[in-house]
């Protein structure tokens, strides 16, 4: 073994992830975490629930301490910027932010968990105190503050992902008026149609107006320095909070610099053991291509759940293992309001792209049992191909039990299963849980009417 | 095609299924259906919950009413009773029970779906109006107008499987005293004792008495006839209702005079394309044997999905169709009071008896994200084959998202996967959803440790 130092850049998810593991299979290493920031391991996909309980405190998001860190035998060193790296001599230097000096270390063996920025408008007025975007713990720690502070009451939110849905949510439940302002008029790009027109249903239930075929020009501010509009191409739209959830970027300049390999996606380029086009560096997380599944080939999937088991994997083959990363699936969720939103596989576009001949369905089933109290509508939009009859994709929209079904799909594409044999397979009914035939059977049941030789 | 009658015996779940199945497959076939009772397609597994909620009405559980089955082109033929079955001659008599008269039908080809009875104890006082069973919609409607005009106040349970489960919760939902009497100190018969000691408890918690160890003797009445104590070898239990939950059998008379084989179960034997031990007779539902996936045997698995799915490989193949039926994996699930308990495949005991290996794990992880309010814990008992690795069976309980979770397992085994297979699925991470390592993955990560040269 001639590992003895590993060194990880970034400590939230992916890299406290693989700084713990590292140590757990190899208890002898010296594993050494550079954070720029003070706090480690949060969790982050949290952020926006938590802004919207003022109960709540921030630091509730935090995992794991600084000195919980310690305790597993980790050299946490927050406050460390890495600014540069040389693979050659195997070492990196940054700048010690509270200390204000420069600092350099040596490693046998790197992982880079940088993570993702979150994009930003350079406008006129945007440098102002009431314009936010919700990246780090201490963006979130800022709305917080602001929100409380402040008491605004009507806030525009720029974007129109999942992040943006969630904030809208939060920021109702805040009693805020909300206004989504967005140039193209696409709402969740990359999800079905019938799912947009659903969530877009939903938005506008709870009071939230979007406007779309606008652009943003600027913040206005008031005598007192306060953001009192956004200005755009048609005239002002008040408002003491601006949000932007304009998407996020991999975090690669560091990598990129070092002459590491930056895949197609713009993230850094990883094998299936996620270890970069430089020997003994690896990446995980954010910053990272994940293998995906369903396309077998490497895409950039910025998830909670891929950042913390690229950061396992990394960790352990930083400890001398040589284990494989099984990769995404396209599994995500969200919540807007009532409504549960998850997808799992690629959608009819990327299939197409890649070769496949997709046709779908989209069916709507109860959740529970035939005159069940509390029953609601189970969406489903589902995805396969017409010739192999291999199910590639599905999303799933209800009031309840949509998140929990979109996993028995992702064990599907787990397993290469078909349509047929989705078809077959044996789901709980208890009127209280689930109907007799459960939505995913009934799609499943459609579907196979749109593959060659059906039986 | 030689088959132009379709004769089907029984009209609840599997047998309309089959009926709608075959003429929908066929419409030129004459499709003929008899039920002994008056109602048909009803949703027996919903009885529990409609009897706990005095504002529904029983008939609320009929999904198809005889007018829309004969709408449907099906020839009903209800309030008769089949007596007789000749194979050779392909024959069927029995009594029109309106009529008081006898009938003989023949046929090109017959489904059986018979259905199961429930059992119940020949004791002194046990003919009572009090004492009642619970199998059809009958029964539901007599214990409802019981309670509704008897107003009982304290009620015994005879037997502890879901079925009992179900009906303590609903009986002190409508805020019965509710002892559950049984010899033998065994509840949930077949479930591993961490789920057991969940429900027990949950049991406890509302107020339900469990007591084992003493026999019934009989029921005591008053002097208006009306039931006041069950009578057991260790004294009286005073109560106004008697509910014997204590299991079912299949139906299998008529199929065992005519010489068809009965299976080591005591139900029907079927292969895979629910064919007979006679040629074009199908059987299927609760009084047949039905494929096990995992066990690849023939197992018995009386429960609602079984039934309608196998109805339906029965009524497409007596259309001239050769569907083999991909079997049961053993899914099931029910609520009590605010426990989702629920489970797929096989348990230790069964696969010790079938010449695995079985190790297990079981293990408590949040529902929800970390901090993330609303949060329940989630109980899950994985069980797999300590030297392939193979993935055999579950068991899921708590107050939120576990009988949905038992889903991804029912895939899993589906999918014939390994602990390794599951602890790779890409599973939805979203903080009011779920937690970013599902308990699932958590219980397939501890499995792995106990299988032969883990990773």
């Amino acid at each position: 073994m001639g590992t003895r130092k590993v060194v990880v850049i970034g400590g939230v998810a992916a890299g406290m992830s693989a700084a713990s593991q590292a140590k757990r299979r190899q208890p002898e290493l010296e594993v050494i975490v550079f954070e720029e920031g003070e706090t480690i391991s949060y969790g982050a996909c949290g952020m926006p629930y938590n802004i919207g309980d003022p109960e709540r405190d921030i630091d509730d998001l935090i995992v794991l301490t600084p000195e919980q860190a310690a305790g597993r035998g980790i050299d946490l060193r927050t406050g460390h910027r890495v600014t540069g790296l040389d693979p050659a001599s195997g070492k990196v230097h940054g700048v010690n932010l509270t200390e204000r000096r420069e600092f350099e270390e040596s490693f046998d063996t790197l992982i880079l968990a940088t993570g993702a920025r979150a994009r930003r408008l350079e406008l006129p007025g945007f440098g102002l105190p009431g314009v936010f975007r919700l990246r780090k713990l201490e963006h979130g720690r800022q709305i917080k503050a602001f929100i409380d502070e402040q008491r605004p009451k009507e806030v525009v939110l720029l974007g129109a992902g999942y992040l943006a849905m969630e904030l809208s949510h939060m920021m109702r439940e805040l009693g805020l008026e909300v206004t989504i302002v967005k140039k193209r008029p696409v709402i969740l790009r990359g999800w079905s149609a019938p799912t947009v027109d659903l969530v877009v249903e939903e938005l506008d239930r709870h009071g939230v107006t979007i406007r779309t075929g606008l652009e943003e020009r600027g913040a206005v501010a008031d005598a007192d320095g306060r953001v009192e509009a956004l200005e755009t191409d048609q005239g002002r739209i008040p408002c003491q909070m601006i949000l932007q959830a304009i998407g996020i970027e991999p975090r690669v300049d560091l990598a990129a610099e070092a002459g590491l390999r930056i895949g197609n996606t713009g993230a850094i380029w990883v094998d299936r053991t996620l270890e970069t086009s430089a020997e003994g560096i690896r990446a995980a997380g954010d910053c990272a291509e994940t293998y995906h599944a369903v396309l077998e080939d490497n895409a950039w999937a910025p998830l909670g759940t891929t950042a913390n088991r690229q950061g396992r994997i990394a960790g352990a083959n930083a400890a001398g293992l040589n284990l494989t990363f099984d990769g995404t699936a396209g599994t995500s969720g969200f919540k807007a309001f009532d409504l549960e939103i998850s997808r799992t596989g690629i959608n009819a576009e990327t299939a197409e792209q890649r070769g496949w001949a997709p046709v779908s369905v989209t069916i709507s089933q109860q959740s529970r049992a035939h005159a069940f109290p509390g029953s609601a509508p189970v969406h489903v939009t589902m995805i396969g191909d017409r010739d192999t009859g291999r199910f590639l994709g599905a999303e799933i929209v209800g009031r309840e039990d949509a998140a929990m079904r979109i996993n028995v799909l992702a064990a599907a594409l787990r397993g290469r299963m078909t349509i047929e044999d989705i078809r077959g397979m044996d789901l709980v009914y208890s009127p209280p849980l689930a109907p007799v035939w459960d939505p995913i059977l009934i799609a499943a049941n459609q579907l196979i009417k749109k593959v060659r030789s059906p039986t």
